[in-house]
């Protein structure tokens, strides 16, 4: 177990850490708004609350628990500064966090990392420092990190005060739209790499077919997003359940989770935390199955799991640009694919689902991407 | 001078139409949010507040102005229905509009509009009356339509109805950021049509780099756009800043204007309203220059008018996409274009302008239209 998750009652965070986490960062996030809209209201049958975390700081929930993390160390902790070696939209949040406290944010990051995320942490002030790209490099790279300047590692969702941070998510929302009986959170937005991984460069060029050719950049991009994606590891949903179940015991929390992806599903079934090797391997280290702190959590307060498919996610976040008018990631539409997905519409248990709370994660997606990948 | 103008004081529009509009409308209307930017902040030099009007309902301002309208009849008049001849953002607000009061809205649109914006009339409950293409035509059937159901023609912008009812944006907008100082509001978002009508289907199919023939799709689809934006015609601007300037008078007031459609531009420096034959001309009469109700407002109320070219505003939507994560309509960028042109930076007469309000108007751009183009 992490440093900094020690229990509070039951699990790592309970709702007076979560109310506290508000305190402490409330004047430093923004309060996202909720949308609704009529036409997804009537497709879907069902009265939706859009939380739209897309327009956090950093352009996604991360931003609250790496906050609460950065200003709950005490002055002598903090000014030796905080580390990460995940390199998604967390350390860009905890790059900022740590600008906004005035302490150093070590952020190490694997050689051939996407410019784009490197480019976020530096913006926000965050130090970059180089590993290879095996997690075996990157966690000694850390390490030594931590030996030389005497920094605090903070992992990006096994840790209590992460998890308090993003469980303020849900006091917000249930203040802004306090009707909400269901809430939708994604747990994890990893695509599925089997079936994309078949497109290689080679058979790019040998698609003649403009279509063809841009469904190919479509998943390339969703590709290289799903690299920030898998890193939720269940630090939302736990915190999330945690605040909703405890100012309302009825309310029914659901994860929504890719098929291709579906460790926190197969866990749920199993009552143990189920690995993917497969995908595990693939995703190159950034091994975010859940953790000990986030496991027991989605285990007891996580009433269901919606998986979804790929073409679900793709066709969720045509609805979130072209009907709400809102940029997300794929993992940031999957909460709208679940409520749309046939899995949900036809689970007799989910038919009094009347108001529902779907949290739009967040908005990283490399527009710049798509235009530059058509210049190439 | 329109039905429904009737002069309140100097203009067809005051505070007290506007603040009755506001208490008409506002169980109707979304309350939109504001967004702020630290990035956008930094990359401006000044404080700028976003005031996200392509989450309004029909994805546009223009709901305000037709719910107003269509509010403000009495129920004998409103008994027989609303008409329009203009096949943009406002049928489809009036559709929606005449939905709530349960009326008919008779929508007079030209054969070969582009089906989205037909699609929207209908999703909102308009009928749909088909004209040619030619606005004698489309005046003509319309003139028909009036005598045969003794409906009410709503003007898209030329009637005090709809600007006090985009007055009430204002005062939205100042109560949620009470420390703006400036407001930049689109005053059209029709594109340069001479640059991009050199592009011809036939010139598509010569354009074997994919990039170019992404960024001829792209420059189609603003094509498309621009027969809907061009309909603003002064409306929008005129509410705001009637309403705006009488909260409190120091309040500069800009209007943002493409540089290929300036006829607001050149009005204000005439003294008159100018219009452009040749724009008119290829706009096929979606004829929406300053109206006789708008120009004098304009003329007296807007500080200045800031002109931006395409590619300004290209970059500015990229930059709500991917920084604020907001879809935008070109028109609805243009604000934004405004503020980081080097013609409002280098101003001296704006140097002052320190807490800046930009009304993102719209998000009504057919991203469908892109999956869809590159399938053909």
């Amino acid at each position: 177990m992490e440093e900094g998750s020690q229990m509070r009652g039951k699990y790592v965070a309970d709702i007076s850490s979560i109310r506290e986490a508000q305190a402490r960062i409330n004047s430093f996030i923004h309060k996202t708004p909720v949308l609704s809209s009529e036409s997804l209201n009537a497709v879907s049958g069902r009265r939706l609350f859009f939380k739209c975390e897309c327009f956090q700081k950093g352009g996604a929930f991360k931003f609250r628990g790496a906050c609460n993390a950065v200003f709950s160390l005490d002055n002598d902790q903090a000014a030796k500064g905080v580390v990460t070696h995940s390199s998604g939209n967390h350390a860009a949040a905890l790059s900022l966090a740590a600008k906004l406290r005035g302490i150093p944010a070590y952020i190490v990051i694997p050689k051939g990392a996407p410019k784009c995320k490197v480019e976020n942490v530096m913006r926000y002030g965050g130090q970059v420092i180089w590993s290879e790209a095996t997690m075996q490099s990157r966690e000694s790279v850390a390490s030594k990190v931590l030996q030389e300047t005497g920094a605090v590692l903070l992992h990006p969702y096994n840790d209590g005060r992460i998890i308090s941070g993003q469980g303020t998510l849900s006091l917000e929302l249930l203040e802004q739209a306090p009707d909400i009986d269901t809430l939708i959170v994604p747990i994890s937005g990893l695509f599925n790499y089997s079936s994309s991984a078949k497109l290689s460069i080679s058979s790019f060029l040998f698609l003649h077919n403009l279509y063809y050719r841009f469904l190919f950049v479509l998943i390339f991009l969703i590709q290289k997003e799903k690299k920030i994606n898998k890193i939720v590891g269940g630090g939302l949903v736990s915190g999330v359940a945690l605040a909703a179940k405890s100012i309302n015991p009825a309310i029914r929390v659901l994860a929504a989770e890719p098929r291709g992806a579906n460790d926190a599903a197969q866990s749920k079934a199993a009552g143990r935390i189920i690995t993917l090797p497969e995908t595990n391997t693939i995703a190159d280290g950034l091994r975010a199955f859940l953790g000990d702190c986030t496991w027991p959590i989605v285990r007891d307060l996580v009433d269901d799991i919606i998986t979804v498919d790929d073409k679900e996610i793709i066709e969720a976040m045509k609805l979130c640009y072209e009907i709400l008018k809102v940029v997300v990631e794929p993992s940031g539409a999957i909460g709208l694919a679940a409520v749309l997905s046939d899995s949900f519409k036809k689970n007799p248990a989910l038919k009094n689902c009347s108001n529902i709370g779907i949290i739009l994660s967040g908005g990283n997606v490399d527009l710049g991407g798509l235009w530059d990948s058509f210049r190439k």
